[in-house]
Order: structure tokens, then sequence, then C-alpha cells
């Protein structure tokens, strides 16, 4: 079995927290049990993955913005799949397909489980993907889907009604309604509709068969630069919806889409997160502080306070799902992003009448991690290094680092940087008329190994 | 006639704008009438004295840490003392007579009114301190003072109450009572009992005989060095109720104390200032954003959301007196800080464990302003300067400095920087294990003039 995690939205529902680079399934809150740690919406579903048995390859699809993200938070143990631009779910599902088929050499008939990255589940979640593996191989369909149980009329999810039963486990699908109201909701759900939730299971050439109705070439890397050929659509319009043989397994446990503020803050283990003070007098909120400097609450009910580089939220609880109109038309740059380097926070940004610009940063490099080797076309840097210790290249020359040094950086020198054994923490002063991360032009560079 | 005002008070209940460095008389928060301009508490006491047509010199008694507050705000058109150590009001008005006696010259016949610098009042207030110089210079009694008519029973201030009629305007004072229970208030106001206000007048001679019991030198440099030997208590304390001769001349028109979030905001113009996204569904919400980033506020109900360098505060608006005790405990360094000579905001701040620590700043000189000629000890410094052009003086070495320009001053180098016609601003990050603004040795230099 092949598992392909689908890991996209631009996740303004969860602002300042969450921007264009840091989609909430990103957000490292949700509590480890028997721990102090935490993890984000992807990490726990690739941990219990793996606690459940499930001893299947992942390949993460995904867009270019969030692959350091993934890198950074689930390490080399996945495969990642990223579109050249952002089409739906369909075309995310064959390019992924695509990939395992031509770059993995996986057969046209082992089953692959489609599913999303940040479900907020149960192990039986995972026991009822088990399932439907088992019905694929056995023929039961040649596309199975999930049938999360609804807890309640829900005009935000798309519905699947059963019909008869196909084995043990799997019904017959009779219809698909795509997020009805809440009257139709109520009545499919007395009929004994499913919510979709996403998951589908089928043989591997299936779904190539399909795709390459669109798109056909014989190399992956032809496929991923015809990518825009795909039709802009969802996989329940063009797959689902349309099969000949579909059935449905159900699955009835805990299933939640932690998607706005009051939801997640519900799974969370303590009111305040980071830097917060609070008197006794305040009621059912919930502080996450991510700056460093202080946030005291006093005598506030029912609130969500979140701080970031990116911003500063209060929000009634009642009315969070209303954020991501307002967040939406902010359409400010990143202020903190995690790359597989490492991660950077933007701590001060001005823009002087004439449009000259002036941008700091704070940036960390893991351990032994390295940026590319890289120019910029339209700024000066400044780099002034404040912890750790490393190696720089200057317009190919070799330079050790340490703390307390500075190196200035003129448009169109070459540069690249590598941690040494410890974080490399500096501080960085960006100058110039056009301050945008995509002023870079990046060259080959090989770090010697062990060097 | 001289006019002290009295510049005191650390300021964390207005938190976190005011801090130990900007006290609550600085914030540039209040409207002025017919304009969209905002001025300080303390800016429009000074402005009010000038309309009302007192012709009176200003003396700004003050602590070290508020002189470069004031001179920012108030510019030179003021003299100021500074308290070598914070004490209270009794010392404090002593040290500014000796000043007006010994700097300043002034006849011990001159009549001195001391008053606080930041209450929230009118015209007709200044028009009472006119009729208090009157009465001391007719010689009603030694020492006048402000009675305030009171709106309701506070338990915050000190009650006056008032006998016979001395003349058209002024009362005997039959007692005081300092901030008596709330049924003692009700009881006091229902005798005619006035608030005390802390405005008094008085022959500067009366009060020097006074000073001079405690600390006699025959300068005022002297005067200052001995400031410790003046006992901590209040003038109230210390003159008023111990004086055998005084008068309360009443004041019956709008006065209040600005202290708190709760009653400053009733006075603001506008429900959000700087960058603030809100819903329409919020009601009787204040926000405050001093910083670059945006803040939402959604739903939100009877709050003050206020965020600056300093800190964030989320508080309903009838707790908003229980602040100061949360602020006070932070004891953070100040993050914004008005200076003589501009202005600066600590945009990053990092402690390593082995207690090594970096602070970045975004600082502004006022053109033509400049910096002292200094060195530290403890710190490296680099700045990288954004905007603006101006002189630079490094180990005796002169440099024009321009945007772009990045220098490196190490410990024990002397520098001093002077802004030229436009205001410069530069980036500054500091390195070392103690930084602290009190590392810094000055040392004498003279720019030419008009250079």
């Amino acid at each position: 079995m092949q598992i392909i995690l689908l890991s996209g939205g631009s996740g303004t529902r969860l602002w300042p927290l969450s921007n264009d680079a840091r989609s909430k399934q990103f957000l490292r809150l949700l509590p480890v049990e028997n721990s102090e740690e935490r993890e984000s919406m992807v990490q726990r579903v690739v941990r219990q993955i793996r606690e459940a048995g499930l001893d299947a390859p992942m390949t993460v699809a995904t867009s270019v913005t969030q692959q350091d993200s993934i890198i950074s938070q689930l390490g080399q143990g996945v495969s990642i799949v990223t579109e050249p631009s952002r089409r739906d779910t369909f075309p995310a599902i064959c390019l992924a397909s695509e990939f395992l088929s031509k770059v993995k050499n996986c057969s046209p008939d082992e089953v692959v489980v489609v599913m999303p990255c940040d479900p907020f589940t149960e192990l039986g979640y995972f026991k009822a993907i088990a399932e439907m593996e088992k019905a694929v191989t056995a023929g039961v369909a040649d596309l199975v889907l999930m049938g999360i149980r609804p807890t309640y009329p829900s005009a935000k999810y798309g519905y699947v009604l059963p019909g008869d039963e196909l084995s043990d486990d799997a019904l017959t699908v009779c219809r698909f309604v795509e997020k009805p109201d809440v009257p139709t909701a109520e009545k499919l759900i007395s009929e004994g509709a499913f919510w979709n939730g996403g998951v589908f299971a089928f043989r591997l050439g299936y779904l190539t068969k399909i795709a390459e109705r669109y798109v056909s070439y014989p190399s992956f890397d032809e496929i991923r630069a015809h990518y825009a050929d795909f039709p802009k659509i969802s996989f329940d319009y063009e797959v689902a919806e349309k099969a000949d043989s579909v059935a449905v397994i159900p699955f009835a446990g805990e299933w939640r889409d932690l998607g706005t503020w009051n939801t997640l803050t519900d799974e969370l283990r303590h009111h305040t997160y980071g830097n917060v003070t609070v008197d006794g007098s305040g009621q059912n909120t919930h502080i996450i502080n991510e700056l460093d400097i202080p946030l005291m609450c006093i005598g506030t009910s029912n609130l969500v306070v979140a701080a970031s580089p990116d911003g500063i939220l209060v929000t009634e609880k009642g009315r969070s799902e209303d954020i991501k109109a307002y967040a939406d038309k902010l359409k400010n740059r990143p202020m903190y992003e995690e790359r597989r380097w490492g991660f950077y926070k933007v701590i001060d940004f001005v823009e002087f009448p004439d449009g000259f610009c002036a941008l700091t940063k704070q940036l960390t490099l893991n351990p032994g991690a390295s940026i590319s080797y890289q120019e910029h076309q339209c700024r000066d840097e400044v780099w002034t290094f404040i912890d750790g210790s490393g190696e720089m290249v200057l317009d190919g020359m070799r330079l050790n680092v340490h703390r307390g040094d500075t190196f200035r950086i003129m448009k169109g020198q070459k540069h690249t940087l590598r941690a040494g054994e410890k974080p490399l923490t500096f501080i960085e002063v960006q100058t110039g008329n056009n301050l945008v991360e995509s002023d870079i032009i990046r060259y080959p560079f090989e770090w010697e190994a062990g060097e």
C-alpha cells in the first residue's frame, strides 16, 4: 500500500498563526499524550499512521510554498510531490499517482490510499483505512471511500448516501450531495448518509488511466511540466461521482476539522502558551503568544487572543469563523516561516516615502543545515552572527563565522552559509527598493562532506 | 509668578503604552480641538497654561529618566529640575524652589504655583490658579491651595474641609483627610469638603525657609547633591497640614485624572489608532496599536486592546485599574523611549543559555540632533543606516554616513552621531553579556556649529 497525504490550504482561518507559508496543519499546538511536547496536525497524523501499524510509504502532495515546512516537520521519511501551480484535488492526486508510477516504479496493482493531512481523529480511522485497502484488494469496488458518521447537520461537508451491503464492512454508494443546506443535511443524516471525509482507496493503475486522458507523457517531469493541462476540478466531482464501481466503508469514531480557532482551542491542553499574564477573573479565554513581548489579559471572557510576527488577533470565540474574510484582505508578506534549513521571523519592516525599504530578520539555521548558494539583484544584506558558528562562502571566498561577526553582502554577490554542530543564529538587515523573498538567483554549490 | 509642574509617576497603569521611561503624561493620545493632531497630557496642560494667559515661566520638577521626554515634548521653553533619586512631593518641590531661588535668582517674595503636569481639565482651572496668585499676593494666607468640587465619593483622593470665608474666593481650611473610605468620603462631601488637587500657591521664601530646615547650602548644586537628606514625605503632610495660615480657593469645573485605560479612553476621539482591523460587531472597544504588525478585533465588547513594543494588553474596561499590579511585576526594560535626540524601539531581544545577549533596535535621530560622544564596556554594536544621512565620529575619525552604510563599533571605541537635515534612521545590533542602557561612558565633544 502507498499513502498519499494531501497538504494544501492557505490557512488564514487561524490567522495570525497561520499564513500563506504556514498553513494550519503546521501549527505545533496539539498536545502529545503523556508528554509536555506539542505537535502539529500533520505530525499527529503521520505519528498515528505509524502507531496504527499502517506500514505504507507516504507521499505528500503539496505546493512549493509548503515543501520546506513539510521537510522541517516530517524529516526525510516521506516523499514530496509539489504542484507547479495550485489547482484542485483531482490534479494533485493525479500528479502524486504518476510520481508513484513513474518515479517510485510502483505496480499498477498496488493499492493507494489518499487522505487529508490534518483530520483530528483517532486510531479507528486508520483501522478503517486498513479495511479500505482490503476491500480494494478483494475487488469489492474500483474505488472505496471512507464514510464518516455525522455528528451534526453541517453545511460545510459533502455527504455520501449508502445503499446495499457489498461485504462485511462496505456498502454501495447511491449518491453524493456536496455541501447541502442544513435542513437537507438533517434529512440526509436521517436517511443514513455519511460525511465524505476525502479518504479514497484504489489501485494505482485505476487512477493513472484516468489521469492519462488529460496528460500523457512518458516521464514524470514531462507530466509535471504540463500540470496546467489538468482540469481544475475536485477528485469528488471528476472521479468519485463518475465512478461505475464505488463503495463506502463507514467510520463512526472521533473526527473533527480543527479549522477555526473555536474548534482548535477545544483540543488544547492549556489556556495560555508563551509569555502570557492573566488574572484570575477571565473565563474561557485561550491565549497564544508567539512574540517575545509580554501579553496580558485581564477580566476577559470567551476570547481567543493570538499573537505572532504576522499580527495580533482578539476574537470572540463564537465569531472566530469570520476572521478569514478580514485576514485575506491583509495580504501581508509572511513574517514567520519554517524552512528546510531552519526558520526566520521578520522583526522590523520600514518603507520610506521614496520606496526604499529596510527589512530586519532574525534567522536560525539548524545544526549542519545550509542555505543555497545565492545572489540578490535588488537588495544588500548585513549579517550579524549572534549565536553558534559556521562557514560562509562570499563570492567564492570561504570564511568561518562566529558570534559577533558582521558581513555585508552587496547586490550581485554570491553567498551561502552552513551551520556547525549547533544552531546558527543571526540578524539580517536587508535594504533596497524591492524586498521580496523571490529576489533570489540560486547557483549550484557542493559543500564537501564532513567538512 | 513662577509655575512648578510636577512630573512623576512610573505610569504602569497605562501599560503597555506607558513604562518607566514613558509615563502616562507623555502619551500622545489626546485629541487637539479643531485638529487631527494629538497631544500628550503634559503638552495639553502647558498649552492650556499659555492659552489661559498665565504668563509665568515654567519649571518642570521630574526624574532623570523623564528629562528626555520633557525636552522632546515641550522643547526648550521650560526649565527642568531633575531629582537625583525618587523621593516624594515635598523634596521635589523644595528642590525646584531652591532652583528658582538660587539658579533663576527669583525674589523670596515671588509667588510660586505648584501643580501636577497631567490633570485633564478646562480653562476655569487656570483662572482659579490666577485667583490663588492674587490671594497670596494680597496676604490672604501663606499657603493657598485649590479645592476641587468632588463629583463622586472617591477613596483615591485627599479631602479638604473648608471653614469661614477669608475673601471673595478664599475659605479657611478646617482639616485635611487623606484617602478616606467611601462612606467617610460621602459624609465629607455632604459637609462641603473639596478634593485636594495638589495645586499650591505660596511666596518662594515661605518654602525655601521650610526647605532649609532639612538641607541648607549656599549653592543649588550642593543642595541637589544632598537631596537624600530631605525626608521622604508628601507636601500635603509636611507643609499643608502643618501650615498656620492656609486657605482654599474652590474650582467647580471639569477635572479628571486620566490615570486608567477606562478613564483615558472616554476622552479619545476615535475607537482605533494604528494598524487595526475591526468588524462591525464589536461594541465599546478601544484599540491602540503602536506596532507595525496588524491587530484584528472581531466581535469584542467593552475591551481596551493596546499594543506597543513593551507588550500587548487585552482588558475588560471595568477591570483596567487592576493592570498596574500585574504590569509592575513584569519589570522588563523599556522597549520604546523618546529621547532628547529622537526615539528608539527594541525590535528583538534574545538571551542565550550562556548569558550572551543580542538586542536589536531601530533608532531615529531628529534633524540636526546628535547623541553624546560615548563608549560601551560590555557590548559591541553594528549600525546599518537605512534612511537620511549624517556624520559619525569613531575614535576621533570623522565619517559621512548614508543609507546602506554599515559600521561595527567594538567595546571601548568612542563614537557619536549627528543627523543631517532630515531624520537619520538606523538599525543597531548590540551583542554582549550585559546589555543595559546604563553601560555608557560619556565624553565631552563639540560639533563645530553649522558644520
